[in-house]
């Protein structure tokens, strides 16, 4: 069968249609025998490959081919570099042909809302604008060789507790401005060929049945293009999703007959079933290309270096007190802790992948010729501490120049499936930290873990801290590039470190009781909330050191005409150190009517730049930089006035601002018996219908407003005008059936 | 018209019924003429009688007869002493009679959710029990002379920024817990005549139309037998107002020809409208005694000495470094701030009073024959320091033994109407007192200010602080009591103080925009946040200072057989000052499948301890104390579990706590395919079916669990079992379906 005579749904039986809505098997698109429609494979993403060694119904985890495993979006998040991203989608994408995968699952782009969520290391920020402009990467790397991506998980999955059924009860704002954008951002972008809905319920219905998600926002506002899958085990009504606009059921349900009987009693049109498996039709096809390609062979060793090179632009430095390091020529060092030879590079769950191989620090330590006194420190297990690695760690530790310590979380400590209880490393580690510090001071630490730990009760007994993330089969040559100085780190924090857990703000209604999880916090989450209500941190959003010396100057912002701005600036290294430098833009609103975060991310740029160079590096932010989403207007919204244009190297450390003055968009609310007083006042035709109405009150024609009341002129300019007309005294109900009166004359309004 | 003959709804018209349901003007009752239904007064409240000197239509707050004023909420809320205030409204309520009003607005037990809410100084604490079980003091006062009250703003009125319109979309949780409990005590407990509905909306429902809260809640659940009116202006439909159950719209918009129409289109019942009518003719019966009484005066002077005892019980001494208060005989003493010359003793808006007498501290010290330095300091205006008020302070100062600053907020920086901007004082004040705490390190603080004020930018400079809040007419006199040692100090805190405004949780939602409000805190108000999330602050719940010493040992708890607990304490004076302690009583779930505060207040008792005497205080916990309100259940739930009885000085001074098991009312939800496998496997019906299927699953007659993941048993046991179907494999809707099918036939439970 040739490209052209692709057969559409009109070739089809109800039947096959209503088969096609649902997988093979777990990992497999149905086929239609005679019909020209394979089953292709689809599986798990989102960071390599997870093909399961048997592909019918098996969900372990742990058992599937090899695949490079690359940096888990928790670390390739450090990255700020969607080129370093899109290239993984590449090598991803290989993998994929290699092993007739037509859809490989992910990114996914949830926003970590709380630090404590079981699968924050497969997910990239706690900002949507980074999260978008990152994860973006993958689908345009993968779908650039002609495999699959889905978007995941759509929408508000952002904890494992209950997930299969809590309800996220979210604001629309907080919808619209954080859970939202970076899927909006990717789908308008990248056009992924598949999207995959949440398990949880958004607001009382479950993502695989929410027509205003899957359909409404998802195609009719962002003009999706592809078909929306089910995570698996989330479709819970096969009619009720399909109408909804979910294409596939994964796995399959076997419930094919329930799909035929509802086309055929009404309760599914045959229409909307034919757009659904049309869509599972086209997909296909758009793979077919890649899925036809035979005997390709994908190059291991060079995507064991791609993932090198995006776990080098993982890590952050945190701490660097005296240059500590990179560990210089001629130092000794003793390398303690179980993860320099055992690493923890990846997380638990859907995501865990056999990788092609693993090399430790030890290994790439010994590589290239270092010669280092290793001791264990500790076990990974829950045992208690071994006294006898303890003084195994001290030893070393007190006859070497410097002391490495890999700390971290063990594997068992955060999976898909579970939320953590703690922000909290074993305790065992920081003891071991405690002592070891005790005899050489020279001690910096490693951290591997997928999400945020809290560093604050041990970070002073370090002068060094890398915070490694989960880095990948490849993180130990990466970290012996950084710890060697090789390479100077450039990764960014992708999420605030806290001072402390219960200072999240979305902690008093986590993870949520009795089939719901209120978002109280709205829309301050992660640097939102910590920069806008001024809290102590950690490390703030977007901090990371460099072994280079940066300046950011010479920032400029102007109106680009069209409701946007354009941002340049001269970014230069000081040093004779090579290294990254990660140039940052948030905008402040300066006066706002809504409540509005003092800053947010809306641009940023990674620039590589030799000792002593200088780069100009352009910006450009469009108008939805500016916007906030307003429930009155059911629509983003940009006010008039002044903007601050900042921009620096994390969202507290800004080298400059620029005001600007915008002139918004002009929006502007009918006038209403709630309008205020004041907004009355304001208003180009409601000002001069309240100076008339003034006028008749001075003449006696109507009750006058300010003899009514000896009130202060704000305490009434802040109320309805409804509220007056019981408040102006006998027949009061004229002064507000004047001012609606005149208002529905001039415009037509009611 | 004697008793027996007075008139019911059968005696009057439509026209007439439906003219009892608004006023006769902004301060009176409808009459009947001719019907024997007179038009009694009705006016403000609620700390002292406001009988406006023009009777009809004026809303000027600042013009009215004379009567006591006695300290508003926020300093009575200090004392946790229901008698006090109970004298205190029988005190109100003689003036009421004198001036034949017929029901006193007030109390307001709205809750005090974030600290700069404009009518914070009218409420009495962020804990509803300690607002409901003191407040309805006011109610059983008022009412045992016969004279009504009005409990307001029902409900959930916590700001003044758009209060007219303003939308708090609350959880069931927090409503039934932390919004609505006040009131429900004082209904149960004392019956208030009336009950006044609030300005603004409740979850997009404006209160006056809420039949949820005006006729379920008020009516159905809590027994509520008085009338309802509208906040002045609250009620904008009177149909719909009338339908919900208010009935009294205040003051009059004239439009009961709407409200006969209603009747007459089937819009309104006429039995709704009769029960809203006889409701308000019942009403007047009540108050017919006491209106009837001829020619009774309330003596002024008694009534002062009430009012200096209630000021006398509202202070809280909050620091006092070294003893530095009282002032000892003999020492010289600087008295600076214009607030010893001109107290502020009452907040702006509806509840200001004009009172019978003004005693200031200097008036107060003077009688008293002390001789002192005074300088004032500073203006109560906005105007900048003068620099000759700084030096004559400075030059008192420096001549005392110890100084008396007096600080605070100026009348216009709180009132009804508008929320404050921050919790600072005027930098002026706070300027003077560091220039005087350098030439004299003896400076302690008497504090005068309606709502929280922040104190830690200052309080390091001074060695006593006195939390004076407003004291009313006769807080001259109390102060002196206090800082001459006459009286100990007293007063507890009933609101928390941060340390910054930013800590408070409600920030985040502060004060809502577009017309709705989030209260995304949830219960987690005032100490409950505070105490629960491990945030410092500047003075905790509870908190106040003696110059008695005082112990609390010797507790036991124990069960009383009905669901609720005895809770005994011996309390003991071990000082030679007498004076008052007040124990109270949290109540701390140790365990809890649903988020619970750390801890709640659930009982308090003052005790008056002359030098060396200890007393046993009981206080009974009814059931309610360890509940919780449970969306599951639509209905308060109690927990089989472990509770912590603590009893202590302030939520943060516990002196013991007793364990108790309790076994729970016993309320179990029954289970659905939604119901984790562990709900199922806990369930005493579910349990053996979940075993039967897995013998069923041995045996090969359905599919293997445990064979068919391997993932760990934790993440099994936290999934839905629905979601268990589609993962087993092939034909997998078996297992849900033998668990329903069995549940079904074993309890009838579909």
């Amino acid at each position: 069968m040739s490209n052209t005579e692709y057969p559409t749904v009109k070739d089809l039986t109800l039947e096959e249609k209503a088969s096609l809505t649902s997988g093979q098997d777990a990992w497999h698109l149905q086929s239609v025998e005679g019909k020209g429609i394979p089953g292709y494979m689809i599986t798990d993403g989102p960071h390599g490959l997870r093909k399961a060694d048997s592909s019918t119904g098996n969900v372990d985890v742990n058992q599937s081919v090899p695949a490079t495993c690359f940096p888990p979006a928790a670390g390739m998040a450090s990255s700020w570099d969607p080129d370093l991203v899109d290239r993984v989608g590449q090598a991803m994408a290989e993998e994929c042909i290699q092993e007739k995968v037509a859809v490989i699952l992910g990114p996914g782009v949830n926003i970590k809302r709380n630090p404590l969520g079981g699968r924050c290391f497969e997910f990239w920020s706690e900002d949507p604008y980074l999260a978008g402009h990152e994860a973006v990467g993958i689908v345009t790397g993968v779908q650039s060789k002609g495999v699959g991506t889905s978007l995941k998980h759509f929408a508000v999955n952002n904890q494992e507790t209950n997930r299969m059924h809590v309800s996220a009860r979210v604001g629309q704002r907080a919808l619209r401005e954080i859970y939202l954008p970076a899927f909006e951002h990717i789908v308008k972008a990248a056009q992924p060929w598949t999207v995959m809905c949440a398990y949880n319920r958004v607001n009382g219905v479950h993502a695989a049945q929410d027509s205003w998600l899957l359909t409404k926002v998802l195609r009719d506002e962002w003009g999706f293009k592809g078909i929306v899958m089910s995570d698996w085990g989330a479709d819970h009504d096969r009619v009720a999703s399909l109408n909804a606009g979910l294409n596939l059921e994964m796995p399959p349900s076997f419930t094919d007959d329930q799909v035929v009987k509802a086309v055929q009693d009404g309760r599914l049109s045959e229409n909307q079933l034919n757009r659904m498996a049309q869509g599972m039709i086209d997909l296909v096809n758009k793979t077919r290309p890649a899925m036809q390609t035979q005997g390709y062979k994908y190059d291991v060793e060079a995507h064991n270096q791609v993932a090198r090179q995006a776990a080098l632009e993982s890590m952050v430095l945190l701490k660097n007190e005296g240059g500590i390091l990179p560990v210089k020529q001629g130092e000794s060092v003793a390398v303690i802790g179980e993860f320099a030879r055992t690493p923890r590079y990846q997380g638990g769950g859907s995501s865990h992948i056999t990788p092609t191989r693993i090399t430790s620090f030890l290994d790439a330590a010994a590589d290239r010729g270092q010669v280092v006194d290793f001791a264990p420190g500790f076990t990974l297990d829950e045992a208690e501490q071994d006294q006898s690695l303890t003084n195994q760690a001290l030893q070393a530790a007190s006859k070497a120049d410097k002391v490495l310590l890999f700390m971290g979380l063990p594997e068992e400590a955060e999976s898909e499936g579970f939320d953590r209880k703690t922000l909290d490393i074993p305790a065992k580690q920081i003891e071991l930290l405690e002592a070891i510090s005790g005899v050489n001071p020279n001690v910096s630490v490693i951290l591997s873990n997928g999400s945020v730990v809290s560093l604050t009760p041990w970070r002073d007994q370090a002068r060094g801290i890398i915070e490694a993330w989960l880095l990948g089969q490849n993180g130990g040559q990466a970290l012996a590039d950084v710890i060697y100085g090789d390479v100077s780190p450039s990764g960014k924090l992708a999420q605030t470190i806290p001072m402390d857990l219960y200072d999240d703000p979305s902690m008093v209604n986590w993870p949520g009781e009795e089939g719901h999880v209120d978002y109280g916090e709205g829309i301050y989450v992660g640097y939102r909330y910590y920069d806008t209500f001024h809290k102590e941190v950690a490390y703030p959003f977007g901090f990371g050191l460099s072994y280079s010396e940066f300046k950011i100057d010479d920032i400029r912002a102007l109106p680009d005409g069209r409701g946007g701005v354009r941002v340049t600036a001269r970014v230069s290294n000081l040093s004779d150190v090579d290294g990254a430098q990660v140039v940052q833009v948030y905008v402040a609103p300066r006066s706002h009517r809504v409540s509005r975060p003092v800053h947010e991310l809306k641009g940023f740029r990674r620039v590589f730049l030799k000792a002593g160079q200088s780069a100009e590096v352009v910006i450009d932010l469009d108008s939805r930089a500016f916007a906030y989403w307003s429930e009155a207007y059911g629509d983003w919204h940009v006010e008039k006035g002044t903007y601050g244009i900042q921009v620096g190297s994390s969202s507290r450390d800004i080298s400059a601002q620029v005001d600007l003055d915008l002139p918004g968009d002009g929006k502007r609310l009918p006038l209403n018996e709630w309008s205020t007083l004041r907004e009355w006042e304001d208003d180009p035709v409601g000002g001069p219908i309240v100076q008339k109405m003034k006028a008749e009150g001075e003449a006696g024609r109507l009750p006058k407003l300010d003899d009514a009341d000896d009130s202060p002129a704000s305490f009434l300019a802040g109320m309805p005008i409804n509220s007056f007309s019981v408040l102006v005294g006998e027949g009061g109900t004229r002064m507000t059936s004047f001012l609606l009166d005149e208002y529905a004359r001039q415009t037509g309004v009611q």
